[in-house]
Order: C-alpha cells, then structure tokens, then sequence
C-alpha cells in the first residue's frame, strides 16, 4: 500500500548490545511486512542527538536526519524502555526535540507537523511503569498531531520488583504482549489509510482567530 | 448530521452547586450545537454510582442508566476538576465502572465496547496536573476502544499554587483554553463521522487466536 | 513504645467481601505487633464517606469518624489497589478529605496537619501502575505534613496484562513484596520515635510571612 | 553547621545560556545560605554524562565526577524544567545513572547509598507538570534511600498553555513558590542535622533474609 512505518527505539543501549525493546519492536515490524507496510528502526542511542528544544541545535546535532524520517512516515511508534517507573531519559529527548516541530506547522491550516500521522507505543521493563509510559507518549504525540487509534499500546514487564527482562524472560512467548501487538499493528494500519485518504480538515489557524475574539 | 456527545462532568460537587467544569464543558456544548451535533450532561454525584468494576453493582446502583447513554453516544467526553495532581475520585469511579464493559466486548468481533466512539478530555483546576488528568484519562479510554484524534483535551489552570478557580479567576476569557476547546470540538466531530462511515474492522478474536499460537 | 499505626484499606469492595490488599496489609500489621506497635486496620468503603474537599460534608458523612483516627495516629499507610494504572478512586477520595484539614493547620507555627506523622503505601494490582500509585499518593502526604522515609512503599503486580491476583496468584511468597514491607514497617518504626522525640520545629507562619515581602 | 546542600540543575541548556530553574535554585543557596549551610549547583549539560544505568559507562563519561559530589552532600535537590508535562531528559538521565548505586549498597547493613540523606525537588515550567515531576522524583529518591521530609517541593508555573517563562514572567515575586521554597530549605535543614545526630539503624540485609524465609 505504501505506508511507511518508522519506530523509534528509545533504549538506553548503544549498538551492538542487544536491546530488549527492538525485540518487542521486531515482533511489530514482521507483523507490517505481513501488511505489506515497511518498516524502518532507528536506534536514537546510535545517533548523536543533543539536548534541546528546537529542529535543529547546531553542529554535530544529527536529530534533523531522524526528524526528516519521521516527517516521512506515516506510522509513528515509539519504544521505550522504562526506568523508574516512567519512559527513559532518550524517549524523554525525542519528545523534547518534537517541540521544535512546533514552530513549523502548515502556513495555511496552522495544522501541528504530524497531523495525517498516527502513533503507538511499545514498551519493555522489568517490574513497572508500562501504564505511565505509554499514557504521556500517546498523550505527547496528539498534541503534536498524531491521532491515537485504539489498542495501540504493548508492553512487556515481569512480576513485581527486578527481575530478567523481556528476551531472558521468555516475554516473547507472552499472551498478552503477543496479542496487543498484534491489535496495535492493526489499528495503526487501518488509520494510517483512513487519514491518508481522508485528511483531517481542521483549519487550526482559523480556529484561533475565532477564539481570540472571544479571549482577553 | 445526526451525533450525539456525551459529557461526564466528574465534579465533586453535587446540583445545583456552581461547578467550574460545567462551565468549560458549556464552551463546548455551543461549539457543538453549531455544527448541529447534540450534546447531553451528565453530572456523575447527581446519580448514585456504586464503587466497583462491573457494570451493575446491584440494588441501588444508578451506573447502568448511565452507560446506557455512553452506549448510545458517538463522542465522549471526561470532564474532571484536578485534586492533589490527579483527576478527581469521580472520574477515577467512572473509569472503574467502564472496566465492567470488557465483559460485553463484540461475540462476533471481540472488539472492546468503546470501538466506533471517539473520546476527548476537559480539565479544570486551580494550579496543576491537567497533563496527568488529560493523559491518563486519554489512554484508559483507548483501552476501552475509543480513538483519540489530534487535540482532543482543553484545560484551565492558573499559575502555581492555590488560586481563584475557572469561573471566578475569568478563565472564560483565556485564549489558551478557548482555542483547544475549539480544535477539540473540530476534530471530534470529524472522527465521529469518519468512523461511523468506516467502521474500524479490526477483529481482535482473530488476533487473539493467532497470538495464543506463538504463546505459552 | 505506645505508636500507632493506621491502614486506611482503599479496596473498592465492601466487607465482607475478600480484599487482596487487606491481604498485604496484615502482613505489615503482623510486623509492626512484633515491634510493639499496634495497628488498626479501616477499610474506607464500609463507612459512607461523602465526595467533597471538607472535614464534614454534612448529614450522614462518615469521614469525621476516620479523621479523628488519623489525628491519633503516629504512622498513616494508605493501601491501594490499582485500578487503570492509578491509584483507587477509593484512594483517590481520602486525598480529597484531606485537602479540608489545611483548613485546621496549627495556630502558631501554621503547620499543616500531618506535620510530625511518617508516611507509607501498600499496593497490589494485576498488572502496572504501582510506580505511579506510590509516587503520587506519598507525594500528596508529604504536602499534608507527613514524613516519607525510604523505602515506604511496598507493592505485588503481576506481569503484563490481566491475570490472577494478589492472593490468587500467591503474591503472598513473592520475595521483592515481602523484603520491601519489611523495609517499610522498620523505616516508619525509626521515624515515628524519631519525630516524636524530635518535633519539626518549621514555623510556616513566620516562613510565610518572610516570602510575603519579597513578592507581589 | 558544616552541612552541605547539592543541586543538580536539569536545564536543557548549556552555559553559559540562562536557565530558569537555576534562577529558582538561587532562591535556595541563598536561603541554606543564611543557615550556614554551604551548597553547590551543578548544571548536568556542563558535563559529558553518557546514557545508562551504571556508575561509570566509560571512556570520556563525566558521571563519576558528579556521582563524587552526590555522596558527599548531605541534601541532594533535583532541580528540573518541566517538558511536554513531565521532568526534563537531563533529569531522568540522572536518575538512571543514580541506578547503578544499586550496586554499592553498604555491606553490613545493605542500605541503598543515599541513606542518611534527605532530598528536595526545585521545578520551573511554563504551564504545567510540576506535580508530576515532583511526585516521580521525590519517590525515586525514596528508592536509592533518601528521606523526604514534608513541603519539600517547590514550584513555579504560570497559567494554562504556552507563555512566558519563570523569569521573564517575574515568577521571583511569586508569593506560592517563595513561600514553598522556604519550607523546603527549612525542613531540608533540619532533617539533615536529624538524620547526622540519628543514622537510620535498618538492616535491609537481614530483613531480606529474613522475607527469603517465607518467600518462594
């Protein structure tokens, strides 16, 4: 059909260690190849992304080769690991650096920069967290534009407290885990066609001269 | 065009006490009633909601009467004060009582009862959490089937500390909030209609059953 | 050592209904008698506690009876079962009355009042959300006056996604759970004698009136 | 009193930009100041500080310089911008490398290396958040053994949406945050003398044994 999916590994690990979100994340993308949808896994830890708050923060940043990726995506998934109970410090800066976007919305509709797209979230921890994390991902990307379909969250953790994670767990032969994927792969792809071929039409710019007429 | 939204204001409050939600939730019920979608306001302490997971917590329970009308309704709408940081115990009832739905999930579909509907947010509070509220809030009803478009929550709060509320401090008049009621509204109504003409086709007993085989 | 502690059981059911986080609760209790330290154990929804953000919401509110027990109490633990990764709307309700206790900060030094008490949490669910119940709610006490010293919470999940609870799945042997209540039930121990011996001697009054003259 | 207050300055920002938050830590310094009690403000973006969730990631990893610094202190005060609703990336970096103390637990009691200090949380942002941040910082502290006394958060948002930031917004002259700044320092203050004059006595190694013997 030719969608694009882009995932966003957020883990804490360099390549090539072995990251217990990309295998959460692998288990997606062999369910959108069976889609026919393509799938692309960037690594955020393998790239030299700085902090901040705008598209672009100077020499050595190399967020904007990822930020042309994601504008060219028409699934957005963002996996985490979690730590401390919510998502980790790089899932932290991609939403960080997404901010920039802002600045950047359609001179005619004043439309956010991922109105068109939609997001899901993956997540692997070992005890906790996975509801916090995945609440303010999917909550961060609407604002930015993306539309949330339903059950577009998965997420593997063990019992309470540490414990082995995700791959040494044997969570890849979870149920549950197993199944959500797959409603999420679903869902995403079914609303990536519907949006593309029905762009949502809301004029943002338009909206808010209605609105300040009627503010302070 | 014939859809209905249904707000739950989850004020602590019982009528006829002035509620501040109620106040922006009215923004929106005009914004609406210009597009010719009909709105209904259910003030949740008005009835007697029972604490409980299932849909029916016998003799007494005025849940059922509501969900009635959550059933019949295209868009749904949380509005909740916020209470030490989170929402308010009324709203937190609310999605307790909505868990009782998985027991009613589609025979032919499995899908969770909320599929087809489309869910947004309204939050009002005198200093802080609104990001908490409206993310949690979001993500519970994606759980329950719910598609959440881009832009679907609008919030008041004032600056850090205990204030003046919504009504008395003139939030009324704060544009911030007047233009996200606005593109709430925008987006809701559009993705009520989008997915009533393109009913999500997602079979989740299918997918379950896949799922099981790569399962222990 | 004449300290008393007191659990305020947020389950959702009513008695005699059988609560999984009672369950943990008397594991806490148990320690706490081998300390010297009696416990009293209330579970909230038997008693007819009003919506509302006062000491006495009027005819028939039971929550005076409960306040009057946490005033006498040395250690105060809030126990939670999760429900939608947050805490109980049960939870959630006490929070909410004891917003109304600011109004009863002392009169000479304007502490609030659960100045001098220790804080903790008890947690069980079937999934995720015991990060977030434990960071807000102990969050919150610290606000009302209360002391957290380390290790106040304790908690059983299990893993991802729905599934046997707390007793059911016999949380009651999971070591991570049965460590941490220890940790917990001697921490508060320490830091009531502590505080008792030792009475925090912050003057709120004299504090406030200092940052008055250097604000507007 | 020869008591020494650390604060780890969460910006995005480099120096020799001017950081909000820091202009709220000034506000501390200068009150520990008073009290004779020495602080230091370390910005983290100042140093190399690698992802992940040892003490030392190795080459070129600044962390230990700091790490150096937070056993040292006697109050350890997180100071953090709120971004898209929660702590900053640099502020959830920190907490992941504070996960590798873990691992240099005392060996006779088995303690968590931040025992015996007491820890605060300073939060600036332009809308809202602030709970969250505290909430989720405050708690993880309690994890890695600090204490947390009451009101020992301060904050400074303005109102809903977008809008100028702390400075800027003359957020200095805000009466809420410098009133809760002063109780933070003071009670910070007080529980560092207290917790000096009263180590905490927990042995978490022989309450693990002891929770291993009914555990599975």
């Amino acid at each position: 059909m030719g969608f694009k999916a882009l995932f966003l590994n957020c883990t804490l690990k360099r390549s090539p260690e072995v990251s217990n979100t990309r295998a959460l994340i692998d288990k997606a993308v062999k369910l959108f190849a069976e889609m026919d949808i393509e799938s692309e896994v960037i690594r955020v830890t393998d790239y030299n992304v700085k902090f901040g708050v705008s598209s672009d923060e100077g020499e050595g940043d190399e967020w904007p080769a990822i930020l042309k990726k994601i504008k060219e995506s028409d699934i957005l998934v963002i996996g985490s690991p979690i730590w401390f109970g919510v998502r980790s410090s790089v899932a932290q800066l991609v939403m960080e650096r997404l901010d920039g976007m802002y600045e950047e919305s359609d001179h005619v509709t004043g439309q956010f920069p991922l109105y068109g797209k939609v997001g899901g979230v993956l997540i692997t921890g070992n005890e906790d967290g996975a509801h916090d994390v995945a609440a303010n991902t999917l909550f961060n990307l609407t604002h930015l534009g993306c539309t949330i379909p339903p059950n577009v969250d998965s997420y593997w953790v063990g019992p309470a407290g540490p414990g082995p994670s995700y791959i040494e767990a044997g969570g890849e032969r979870h149920l549950y885990t197993n199944k959500t994927v797959r409603y999420m792969v679903h869902n995403l792809a079914y609303f990536a066609k519907l949006l593309k071929d029905n762009p949502i039409p809301t004029n943002i710019m338009e909206l808010y001269a209605e609105a300040a007429e009627e503010s302070d």
